[in-house]
């Protein structure tokens, strides 16, 4: 389709917000737009729908430039991974349960394979999942041990006169549980504890066989369908169980533990714990496509609640007289604040999938990059949670109409709701930042004790004097520096009151590390979150600072608010969200809520007009406060 | 089914927390867990799940339990409102879009007819309900009408000649909106403009015959199916359009406003507005109705994720020694506060009953009882608010399998969350407690200005001295008492800079009140939220000092936490949970969430173990903190 007819635009901020990707999204949107498959369906029975879902995967996966991502991801291309972002971010917007499928091919299996195969199993593997010749899944979590997959218990024993590994479910909490396209896929990546002479050498991922290209199982695999969830009704999750299948010998991804003929282990990584630490990393991108998709969702939701409300009107000063919804103080100031954020978070996991490529490029192992996996683990924590409340605000908002299938809210709420739970459940995700945060500081305290300790103290000696009441006047805390360094200092307060507290536990009441830091999980979870804020924050600023073009950056500049001046802000931004919104750049054929001023077939019942929006209005801003914002 | 089966108790506490109407719910507990309707599905299609509904409300409304209730509402007998919010709160539990349904029947078509008609309409439309010769529904809300009810534009004119009134539909925006059961139901309690002599008396409530016994529509009358939403599948919601649909004259609720055989208006209320105030106050008990349908999906859901925190291990100290989820910080930090506050909200809902009751009883109009309408918009906001909170923490609490229809709890948060919106949006409920509020707060002054000024000023310098910091020690601030003073405090406070600040804006900046009301709607939501939590916390504290055991009384006081214990109370309270959730007496037939430890042979796949749970281990109790209140 072309991209007029989807209310696609290019404009600079159009642009900057879509990145330097964005002519491959419009190009994206372009063929997801103009593909009747993707039109809404609500009406379907779960058969029908995973079907349906079978077939848009299919498709997308069909298109010559997914086939080229992963083609890309065979090649390493440089910046394969925030292209392969941005495409997960547009596919989301366009059918979430499809994003979450060809995410589970991509980046579940098709990464497992990358990361933690060598070149033969690219090759074998990798490739030919562009000539969609069978699809893949990712079997980590079991019924016993979801956060916990160091130790779960499927078994891969290596059978050395075969030369094969054979794959067992010793017992009923080793089932692998939750997969996605179980119902469909091929094979699988197991992960499993790698046995040799009776010895396990820890979680290791093989390439297991389940269905031939018919959709037979093969014998030995056994698949439970778990059926009915509160959404993603188009992803088929099951169980899997194992009874003595035979793999060869060639099917364990060694990158980081290989079993040679002779029945011999090798691995560049000697201790057990660090080697599985090795492969989990290796596994970050997948995370941050889920912030990329949280990102699409919300996106999604508060266009269509900022539109409704700029046209939908309910009281006013006189009875015939009524006001915009928008122009209710309590409206503006649920939406606004998830605005900010949307748009923070867009430069924020920019930022991280630019680090992830130019590791990936110079082939540094994620591993190595503990900083990089805690901004990960991070923004995937914070993401998926913005969106929950994101979208729980957007439906409120749109009083009874946001309840309505056709409207989309409620229906991305469901498909969305399990992103703070999959990938990493967030309050595991917030605890994986702190032990970063806490190696950082106890390195940096081992380094240059004398010197790190002084720069502590002069630092918070100077925050300190900002912070004072003396210093407390409204110009000072107008200042965004004075934002920045308020964020900086929770974090250090956070921070050194947390080491200080584990340490006396530890080291003075001798209590075990685990019920020390379990005591302190409160702690943890609110310096995860000071810090993943920071970061965000910094990455928002520095955005708007190099945004090019100066209207864009003065409208950008005003979602950089110090709390202080929320409620003015909030009002003052009101209207400019309607271009913000449009900046998004959001395919008109992803946008079918009737009340977003979108005619939709199945529901001509619920049709609002659209905001008006003129772009003459566009330009005539609302006189805003002075900020006095030094970026 | 017998009590036993059903696993139902009647300790004291299970007694207590039941309240006085303990037998009649576990009578309706019984026979419901009797009836194989109620078996849980979610593999139906929306026709076939609205079918099974209609057949479970049918089903309830037959039983004598419930013919009793509609009989009760006719003579308007002692309590009746009080017992039919236990029912109402039972139902939901059984099944969430039976409860709404027959909500719409009971409360809404029924409560309409009882409120605003007079003997004649009681004998001729709520009597006969009870044979269920038809279902009604209630059309208030039109597409351009939702929140601000006031200005619907749905006329009903008087034909002097046929002593008719004519119903219609003006224009689009009058069409009657999101109306429960308008795709079985028979009569409709149509909310319209009553139109004399070319002129508006303000809106009134006709019963107006939608189709007959044998679901034919009546002629103009026109029924839009509005199919999917985000829950309460079972519930058929539509659009009506009327055009020129003639009833009797007979057929206007006149309790407020009658029309003369000749023509003539004749009503108590000479103030147009002041009379749909009064109309809308009479329906104030089904507001409450919904509170208690929150609070039965607080309990399942609290049940459901509390006895799976209980069971489910995830790391440890070892690999091999991991530790009940419950054991993590967070988690108990996450469940504990809303079980506190489904515990609270239990007392402070029945205290609402309770009035109503008596106001019903001595037969005083409810629109003369502003306080106790402030205080049910109060709890149904705050409630249904909580309820979103409480169940969508259960769910992250729960893991992966919390995404699992099976296991109830996501299918409750889909059918709850539009209880923020319907029966009054929350926003817009927590301005109709301030407007009470700032009411009181007026009246007083203009009552005795000296001596309440006084007062007031007396009590904010106790306040004071005992917030200041030289009091902030320990002791006081774990008192109970200390925590009921400052939540007072907050609200008196809040309060009086209200008052200021729109007294300034209205008198000083000659605002208008609509805008000086709107800029200051922020102040007024956190005044009106503060307004609520004291009086819920206060009805806590009652409850907890008149619990007639002394071990239950301990029990619950425990969860009166003043925030300063919170980490450490929520740890010693954790083990005690189980206890108080058994005493939600959820009947094991609602229960069916395999998680919880009930096996469920849709889902045998995913049957967790119970908690281990045995009396002995219930009684042993854990030390608790010495938190000396004064209750
Ligand atoms: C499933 C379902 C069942 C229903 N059943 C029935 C039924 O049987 N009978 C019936 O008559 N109705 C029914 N309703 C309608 C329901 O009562 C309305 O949806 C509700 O009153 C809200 O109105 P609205 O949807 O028009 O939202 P609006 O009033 O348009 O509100 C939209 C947004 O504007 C905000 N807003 C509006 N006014 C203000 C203000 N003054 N200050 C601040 N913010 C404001 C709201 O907070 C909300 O965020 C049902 C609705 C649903 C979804
Ligand atoms: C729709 C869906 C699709 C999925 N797809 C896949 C897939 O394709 N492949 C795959 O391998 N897996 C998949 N999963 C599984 C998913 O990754 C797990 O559900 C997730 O890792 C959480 O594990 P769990 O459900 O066992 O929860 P648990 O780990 O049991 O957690 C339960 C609760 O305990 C808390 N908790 C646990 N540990 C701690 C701790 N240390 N500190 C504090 N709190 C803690 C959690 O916060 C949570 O509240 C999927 C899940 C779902 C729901």
């Amino acid at each position: 389709m072309e991209p007029a007819d989807l209310g696609l635009g290019d404009s600079s901020l159009h642009r900057y917000l879509d990145g330097e990707f964005w002519s491959l999204k419009n190009e994206l949107r372009g063929l997801l737009g103009g593909c009747p498959l993707f039109r809404p369906r609500y009406d379907l029975s779960l058969d029908e729908m995973r079907t349906l879902t079978f077939q848009r995967v299919t498709f997308t996966m069909g298109l010559p430039l997914l086939k080229r991502a992963i083609q890309d991801q065979v090649e390493k291309t440089r910046n394969f991974v925030s292209r392969s972002l941005v495409i997960g971010e547009v596919l989301s917007m366009a059918d979430m349960a499809t994003g979450v499928k060809c995410g589970i091919i991509y980046w579940l299996f098709g990464g497992a394979i990358r990361s933690l195969g060598g070149p033969a199993h690219v090759t074998q593997w990798l490739q030919p999942l562009q000539e969609q010749k069978y699809t893949g899944m990712f079997a980590m979590t079991e019924r016993g041990h979801g956060s916990n997959v160091r130790v779960i218990q499927t078994e891969a024993t290596f059978d050395f006169s075969a030369q094969e590994f054979v794959i067992d479910t010793p017992c009923k909490n080793a089932e692998k549980m939750y997969i996605g396209n179980a119902m469909y896929g091929n094979y699988a990546a197991v992960f499993a504890q790698l046995i040799i002479n009776g010895r396990s050498q820890g979680p290791h991922c093989f390439i297991v066989p389940v269905r031939d290209e018919n959709g037979s199982l093969y014998p030995g695999v056994t698949v439970v369908d778990m059926m009915h969830k509160e959404g993603l009704h188009g992803v088929d999750n099951g169980i899997l169980r194992f009874d003595s299948v035979r793999i060869p010998r060639e099917n364990l991804l060694d990158k980081f533990g290989s079993v040679g003929p002779d029945g011999q282990y090798h691995s560049p990584i000697k201790d057990k714990s660090a080697r599985f630490n090795a492969m989990l990393a290796a596994l970050t991108p997948s995370r941050l496509a889920v912030t990329f998709q949280a990102m699409g969702s919300m996106k999604l939701g508060l266009t269509i609640a900022i539109r409704y409300s700029h046209s939908r009107r309910q009281f006013g000063p006189k009875a015939r007289e009524e006001v915009k919804i928008i122009e209710h103080q309590t409206q503006t100031l649920r939406l606004m604040p998830h605005l900010a954020t949307a748009l923070a978070l867009t430069f924020a996991s920019r930022y991280a999938g630019t680090l992830l490529d130019e590791d990936i490029f110079r082939g540094k192992e994620l591993v190595d990059s503990r900083p990089l996996q805690a901004l990960v683990a991070g923004l995937k924590a914070y993401s998926t949670w913005e969106n929950v409340s994101c979208l729980q605000d957007c439906r409120e908002c749109t009083g009874g109409m946001g309840y309505m299938m056709e409207n989309q809210i409620s229906g991305l709420k469901c498909d969305t709701d399990v992103f703070v739970t999959f990938e990493g459940d967030n309050v595991v995700m917030l605890q994986v930042v702190v032990r970063e945060l806490l190696a950082q500081y106890t390195k940096q305290c081992e380094e240059r004790p004398v010197s790190s300790l002084l720069r502590n103290w002069v630092e918070s000696g100077s925050d300190r004097l900002r912070t004072s009441f003396l210093a407390f006047n409204m110009d000072t805390v107008g200042h965004l520096t004075f934002l920045l360094k308020a964020v900086h200092f929770r974090e250090r307060i956070l921070q050194r009151g947390l080491v200080a507290r584990i340490y006396y536990k530890v080291m003075t009441e001798k209590e075990d590390f685990f019920s020390a830091w379990n005591s302190c999980l409160h702690h943890i979870t609110c310096l995860s979150l000071a810090h993943i804020h920071r970061v965000t924050l910094e990455q928002f600023c520095l955005a708007v600072r190099n945004c090019p073009d100066q209207e864009d950056q003065d409208l950008l500049k005003q979602r950089l608010a110090p709390k202080r001046y929320l409620l003015h802000l909030c009002n003052s931004v009101k209207d400019d969200a309607l271009r913000v919104i449009s900046a998004f750049n959001i395919s008109h054929a992803s946008l079918h809520a009737p009340i977003a001023g979108f005619a939709n077939p199945n529901a001509a019942w619920v049709l609002y007009p659209a905001p008006q929006h003129s772009l003459a209005g566009e330009r005539a801003r609302s006189p805003r406060p002075k900020l006095g914002a030094k970026l």
